[in-house]
């Protein structure tokens, strides 16, 4: 099957075989994932869609590919119009699109393994209103034309020492069992992959950038737990590590587990993080189902000290490998040779010379000029751009260390900048330092802060499209919940998490100019209590993590406070600090200039 | 029966003789008011308690009154603890409180109608956990032992004229139901008593400070209207403007009408602002019920020119009236002779004489010294304070006029005020300045805008416990939905509105030092459009409407950027502006000495 056109007649086929009208392709996997294993690439494959985030619905006459407005362009040249019609969300939803296309009376299938409890209910509900109806298949029926579909991986899962964890599995699982107990529930479901990699303190190789390894866990009330995975996995040593309190049963006997063992009994459950075909076998099985957030979610998100010190040095050497990259920039962009892939594999490059990067914490956006503008860009060969003088470059990269998870934003000019550029880039600046700066009570949530970092774009008529920062996993996934910095919006059920002292995020307002250069300053930073003089509430603040030159070019310092440029001076002296020991000759010069300090203006 | 305890005893004997084992007792009325007639003071008569909000729950042994922080010690001056127990709320809620009291198997009465229907559910559902049971009552049992309770108002319902409300009733009744048919709804029941006087053009002196009456409404798709209200109410001339679209019923058929006439048809009902008794009559009666918000709410909020020219008269009127009060304050309190009642009525009395002042918009807030500190005081002949010299007055208070509702809020020293107060007083005066400044995108929530104001609070680690801005009605509601500036919580279900230009919203950040002293600096804003040079999005800001001295004395004009101290010497110039035609001999002199420029300090 080599067109994408023989892939949707074959799917076509399968569903007439087993009498459905219709089916339902998300981009996830078995554990609502946001990056997932080759395996569960099902709508690229059927689609050639090669984006982050989308799905499909199949009907006999009709195919439709649901995107959000970051990929508006990307689909379309990607995804064949001939077979493909392309819809936006939120504007049209599955369920809406369904209502309108699907024969009244369908009956359209979709994979249990694949989506949440509650899409299932709202789906079902929606299509009623024509009389069709939404049927859980056995087998998904792209695997059954897929005929070349990746086996899961086979990868080995590694102990994560308790030394950079900084507290045992035991302990951790000891916690959920008595939190477990105050719920008055007999077990949990875990079903995130990397709750699963910090409860039991394993990392795996089986998604992209991710350090987890595919798997389910059940933590039970007596602190034993289950684990469901690829036997092949575990080792001699691991086995011996993990302990007796972790019984390991092939991965294929999960749902045997839910139905079977749980009758009678009470099941903690995560409805954002497990999909349908948990609750459908819990509930058959005869579990009452208590729907409460992973319990692994919140204490994952408080660093303990070691994760902390774990992070500041995974930082260093990150640090010391990008602020190489950005003189090499400097150096060879006016030589004309460098295009956004080159200058992308020599990023990864310097960070494997700094240290022992285990992989890179998500794609590299390596954007030159326009493609800067597009904020979630991922290029390609088709994409990437030489660089040319008169623009601004913008490299978003992290790493994956075994101490720590990076993720820094830097954005340089190559040739003259504008004035325009230099106003965007220090308004997006004082954002930035808005965020580093504040202080804020105890309770106070990420949304609340939010607005600081806009205000400065704001007062000029501008802004950009997506939130100021996300949470940061240790080793772990390079986007994790539940803390946020960005605005509550009214779809969204409750509000977000109060910041908590050990939570790491990141800090990264930008602006984008379409079709010309995009601009970002993104640091990591870590939520810690500040004492402040005379202060009647227990006070939150931010410490700076990520330690690069930002650069100075690109600063109109007259627009800065006072305020402002002493907290840029004093950033770039601890980036020295930070950095300079690891770095010698023209790469240490080079530094210092970068980091040297810009007089207050004259006025 | 003269005693709270006799009180008590009667509402068991009447429970006991209906086979009721409990009864809740809310402080609201059918419209989910919140403020309510004398009639609906079930909780006050029942318990002695005089705030503002509360609910109670009576058992065959015991009895608790619920309030929230605020009341924590007025409840305890105010109801019994002989029969009493005090329970905090949102600590304990009704439910749990039942759940650890109530007898195992229990049947807790309830009325209908002071009830959401989504209380009802979420109540039975935790009481069922204990095999305890809510039971709707068919009359409320503590208005059959209230022997002397007064019956609701027969006052007259008065015309607002079109030339202030701007819309005539039918084109706001039309768009009601085009709104439906796009639904596919046949009608939408009304029940928010500022709702129905908004879409009928027609005020009401039903509720104390809000000039509303007792009505319900229904909106049919053909633009007609049911309209069930106590007919003496209307009197001839009201019943020939209000035409024959508008069908009058008495206020009693209400519920035969939506068991009767809606069999088979669709009625959008909001969850929110309609009381459990109506759904359930709809449901009874065959209807399919839509639950949306109350189609008057948004478009209430957001006001025309005609009732922005009129705010803005009312404004200009008031002002006059506050600045006159605040010399009268300056020249009275060092003789010794003021208290905060004499304070009170001293300015109503300026605002009677400086317009047809119809009502208060809500009690004067007149609070000396440490009465300041309670954000929600409402004073008593036992609280009411001397003037004595060393601390501050707050006064926050408001007038209905025809064309408009106000709301504003001074703080002035008494005597010689101390660095602390005024450190504290301009941290609150820049909060209130940052949202007078913030320009932002249309679609911006009010939640985002929020901590703007508390930034230079939270920089000396401190706060305040309320919001920052409410919505505020025309000749309406004092407090109006869906516009707000405040925090969006966990607890609450979506996000707030977006702001649109032509809302207005108080702008009232504050400062409280319990026992002490309290700040709070009010004054009401226009969402309006805004062009700035070079935007890429549709700009909003604020205009202030509000215009009286804010106090220099209590100013550290060291601590202002030059920007703040430029709108706050521009914001005096306007008040001049407004005010001092009003003015005369030493009124003037006093304006012009208040809102002369400060100079910016030398440095």
């Amino acid at each position: 099957m080599s067109t994408y056109a023989d892939r949707l007649k074959a799917l076509r086929d399968q569903l007439k075989a087993t009498h459905l009208d219709g089916f339902v392709v998300p981009l996830t996997d078995e554990h609502m994932s946001e990056y997932v294993g080759s395996y569960a690439q099902r709508l690229a494959w059927l689609t050639g869609f090669q984006g982050s985030a989308g799905s499909a619905v199949v009907l006999p006459e009709d195919a439709a590919i649901f995107t959000d407005g970051r990929y508006t362009v990307q689909v379309r040249q990607q995804v064949s119009a001939t077979e493909w019609s392309y819809q936006s969300v939120p504007d049209t939803s599955i369920a809406q699109w369904l209502k309108e296309h699907a024969p009244s009376g369908a009956k359209i299938g979709y994979d249990p393994w694949l989506h949440t409890a509650d899409w299932v209910k709202t789906a079902t509900e929606q299509l009623a209103a024509k009389g069709a109806s939404l049927v859980a298949v056995g087998q998904n029926p792209i695997d059954k034309v897929w005929t070349d579909q990746p086996e899961p991986s086979p990868a080995r899962l590694e102990p994560h020492s308790q030394n950079l964890a900084g507290r045992s599995s035991a302990d951790k699982r000891q916690d959920i069992a008595n939190w477990l107990r105050s719920e008055g529930a007999d077990a949990a479901v875990i079903a995130a992959l990397d709750s699963i990699a910090w409860v039991l303190n394993i990392r795996g190789r089986d998604v992209v950038h991710t350090p987890v390894a595919l798997a389910f866990l059940i933590v039970n009330a007596d602190a034993t737990v289950d684990l469901f995975v690829d036997p092949r996995k575990i080792d001699a040593d691991l086995r011996n590590v993990l302990g007796d309190d972790v019984r390991v049963h092939p991965r294929a006997d999960f749902e045997t587990a839910l139905r079977g063992n749980f009758s009678g009994k009470t099941v903690a459950v995560d409805p954002e993080r497990s999909v349908a075909a948990i609750f459908q076998a819990l509930d058959e099985g005869g579990a009452t189902i208590l729907r409460r957030r992973d319990p692994a979610v919140l204490p994952k998100a408080v660093k303990n000290e070691a994760e902390i010190a774990g992070q500041k040095a995974a930082q260093a050497r990150d640090g010391a490998a990008v602020a190489r990259f950005l003189k090499w920039i400097e150096d060879e962009a006016p030589k004309g040779e460098l295009d956004e892939m080159i200058a992308a594999d020599k990023l990864e490059g310097f960070r494997h010379e700094h240290g022992d990067l285990r992989d890179l914490s998500f794609d590299t956006i390596s954007a030159f000029g326009p493609n800067g503008a597009l904020p979630h860009y991922k290029g390609t060969a088709e994409t990437n751009l030489p660089f040319k003088p008169g623009t601004l470059y913008l490299v978003d990269s992290g790493g994956q260390y075994e101490d720590g998870t990076t993720d820094i934003t830097r954005t340089v000019p190559i040739g003259e900048p504008t004035e325009e550029m230099r106003d965007r880039f220090t308004r997006v600046l004082q954002g930035h330092i808005a965020i580093a700066t504040a202080l804020f009570p105890k309770g106070t949530r990420g949304s609340q802060l939010d607005s600081f970092a806009r205000r400065p774009l704001w007062d000029a008529g501008l802004d950009y499209a997506h939130g100021t920062g996300h949470g940061v996993g240790s080793f772990l996934a390079v986007h994790e919940g539940p803390q946020r910095i960005s605005p509550v919006g009214s779809s969204q059920s409750g509000g977000d998490e109060p910041l908590q002292a050990g939570m790491i995020l990141s800090n990264e307002p930008g602006y984008y100019k379409p079709g010309d250069f995009g601009i970002r300053i993104e640091n990591l930073v870590l939520v810690v209590n500040r004492d402040v003089m005379g202060a009647e509430k227990e006070m939150l603040g931010f410490e700076t993590l990520t330690f690069a030159p930002i650069d100075r070019r690109l600063i109109d310092a007259s627009m800065l406070t006072a305020d402002e440029l002493a907290w840029l001076n004093c950033y770039h002296a601890h980036v020295l600090d930070k950095l300079g020991p690891q770095l010698k000759d023209a790469d240490l010069d080079w530094l210092r200039d970068a980091c040297a300090p810009i007089e207050a203006p004259a006025g």
